[in-house]
């Protein structure tokens, strides 16, 4: 398989002379990078599960794991009207990133979805605003009861997706087992699993072990939806398969020598590695398209990953170019702490349509110079002119930059995008040392980059708090 | 009037006991505080127009301006079963924002939506998807030709809006015209308005003299989707009084002393530059609520209004609880270069359910302690604890936050909270000097606070680029 899908161009920034100090910093990263790997290859797949890593263990479509997803997600389209995903952050971003970059928009509104049912979020929020439209809105589409719920919490216990559960359940009535399906972890350490023994629910998929929530997108967390949207000419099947092939393509690109011009997540890693040491604080994730979800999802993953110990940059999520209509005059004209890492989409017609995109027509009314050049264009191609455009500018005006170009809005490519941004991800914590133990030993079993810490505090007060809005 | 709808509470680390740099830089502040507040108080409405502060002159709902827009609503509502509107930028947020604060979620697929249209946006990039999608969705829905597009664009030219505008024009064919109601320059400065004096549209509506497009929510650009989306109860000239209700709310806040308790801009404004003094780089925009939109308007306003000559925060938008899953750790734990400023909202439930919000029933399927806790609850009480709960930790972890109190998601605070944004940004800018001239003196005619530079690089590129491709 070629590296054609998905590539690394880093603005001109850096192909400026480095200075002494610089270049020193450069080898030092070079030579982390290089042992990083090594410590990567050295581990097994076993230990891939101990040190939470399992989520780069690339499953077969015939493994029983992704068939059960698979017969899950027919059982969904043949039985069902609505498919409700409830959870939070690494619970639900990537399906909402699968939904929102993979099938058409307006889903819901489509005359024809091949089979797929409504699709709907709920779960990530305590406003209550939210989950009463839906469950008001379903009601009156006289579809409640034809609704499945997939509730995704690895614990059991996340307070918003739990509470969402419980409103839903008062709702569904007695019919709320049949109504639900659960990814959660396989043993009684999650509340749903316990629920699941006493009166099973329409299925329960279990979490992998050592598989940390904000990494699980390739786990039943994301391709159940992914699967039950299925579209013209696809099954559940085909879908899963394109997000494999997405995944093996990332790990090709993983296994190539760090140094090599085709291996994004140690270059990237790098890149941003000496963007800190240069003092820049935030990541401009600026994803040049109509998304949001890309943007949130990898705000979830790097800030929760590697903003520990003091150290790790800011990610904002940006999109182009609408943003270039918000936040473009601080990245120029503001300080001078920001590095961009444009995502750069080449064919961005969706295939939905069915037919080729038309251009835009030339219009008589008026004669205007700077107008008159948007004609017999398509917006396609006027997207690519305002993203090199805007690539360009930064590197004329000095602000650090890299693209990751990505072929098509495709199944395979965006689960390999998502795939190098978690190896990305992973590359940066150990440089970061997030593998070193306080006396500088290696601690792969409690890396950082893997594990939650630090949000007991606002967890511990929020009981707190309930405690004395009750009494 | 009383000050009771909106409120500012800053949190715990301003009371600690300053150290002599700090009460220096706090007192320098406070003079320079009075002097903006002098300033401010001897613009006349003249002057306003001229230093583009037209956008803080309150309509009355008498004037012809505002008739119009009320007119132009009732039009809509009688007549056309779906409103786009195509803008990006200042041009859009404030209409998208007033959707999601306002009206009911899942609004399209409301039974009974008491008068109102189907709401879209469009225009604001060049990503094919959704513009196209939609003109699909209302194609198969046979009411293309019941739809009327709020086009919105002060030049005319903006490129992403004109291009979608130029794409729904094949689409309708000879009805574009009627069905077109534009917001534009009331010159020939603007093609919009040019292309008006040809042939007319349904309605051009004229954006006011001196408001900058990021200033524009309380002209036409965000005033006709409050109109045309009136609920029950309600008509346009009501939406419209309560929002001029809100806007008078915040005049009055803003005309006490500068160092009164209640005056937020000046206080706000203040605190974000002694924090920016003290090292911070980014504000949190935290608004806990399930929104997107208040925070994407705040960035947009705040970011190219301030971040100009190297200064000013870059705003990042959060929302709780759902962020507390993804940014919270790094914010926690990463490095201190952040403040928080919460939107903390009192009243979450929406009126148009009708009826009260039930409580979380208890459930005997299993024993957990901390489960056990969020019985016999509402979401909004829940929502409350948690925010009580992340402002306290992150007191106690020595964050900097401050919180915005809204009393309700009402027209009236929504209004009120917007227009003292707006404010605090006004007074920011002169914090940073923006009104002084490159020989320091007091230049209120260019003052960089609202006027739009520094992207015309990347657009020029774009247009090099656009060669590029046809040749």
């Amino acid at each position: 398989m070629s590296n054609s899908n998905i590539t690394l161009k880093i603005g001109k920034t850096l192909s400026i002379p480095l200075n002494t100090e610089l270049t020193t910093k450069f080898q030092q990263i070079s030579q982390q990078l290089m042992e990083i790997q090594s410590l990567f290859q050295a581990e097994s797949d076993e230990d891939k599960i101990s040190y939470e890593r399992a989520w780069s263990i690339i499953p077969d479509v015939n493994d029983e794991y992704i068939k059960d997803i698979i017969s899950c997600a027919e059982d969904i389209r043949k039985n069902y009207k609505a498919f409700v995903t409830v959870g939070i952050g690494g619970s639900d971003l990537c399906a909402r990133l699968f939904h929102e970059l993979i099938n058409p928009v307006y889903f819901n509104s489509m005359k024809d979805r091949f089979g797929a049912p409504e699709i709907y979020f709920t779960g990530d929020t305590f406003d209550p605003r939210g989950l009463y439209g839906l469950l008001y809105v379903l009601k009156e589409k006289e579809i409640l009861d034809k609704t499945v719920f997939h509730i995704v919490s690895k614990s059991g216990k996340t307070a918003e997706t739990f509470a969402s559960a419980v409103i839903i359940r008062q709702w569904l009535k007695d019919n709320w087992h049949e109504q639900v399906i659960t990814t959660t972890a396989g043993d009684p350490s999650s509340v749903l699993f316990q629920m699941n023994q006493q009166k099973p629910f329409r299925k329960l998929l279990v979490m992998p072990k050592g598989v940390g929530g904000r990494f699980s997108a390739f786990t039943s967390v994301g391709l159940l939806l992914l699967a039950v949207t299925a579209m013209e000419s696809e099954t559940p099947k085909i879908r899963i398969q394109k997000a494999i092939k997405g995944l093996k393509l990332a790990k090709e690109i993983f296994e190539k020598p760090y140094y090599h011009q085709d291996n994004i997540p140690y270059r990237l890693a790098g890149w941003l590695q000496l963007m800190e040491y240069m003092g820049k604080t935030i990541i401009e994730f600026y994803d040049y398209a109509d998304h949001h979800f890309l943007a949130d999802w990898f705000v979830q993953l790097y800030d929760e990953s590697v903003q520990e110990r003091g150290q790790g940059l800011t990610v904002r999520p940006l999109r182009g170019p609408t943003s270039n209509h918000s936040a473009l005059n601080g990245i120029v004209n503001g300080p001078k702490d920001k590095v961009v890492l444009f995502i750069n989409w080449k064919n961005l017609w969706h295939e939905i349509y069915g037919e080729t995109e038309s251009s835009i027509q030339s219009y008589n009314d008026i004669q205007d110079k700077e107008l008159s050049e948007l004609c017999n264009l398509k917006l396609s191609q006027l997207q690519e002119a305002s993203y090199v455009g805007t690539a360009e500018d930064f590197n004329d005006k000095g602000i650090p930059n890299a693209t990751l170009i990505v072929s098509e809005r495709s199944i395979e490519s965006v689960s390999a995008l998502m795939r190098i941004l978690m190896d990305t991800t992973a590359v940066k914590g150990r440089l970061q040392g997030l593998h070193f133990d306080e006396n500088g030993s290696i601690d792969l079993k409690h890396e950082l980059t893997y594990l939650q810490s630090g949000v007991e505090g606002y967890k511990q007060r929020m009981r707190e708090n309930i405690r004395t809005v009750r009494s």
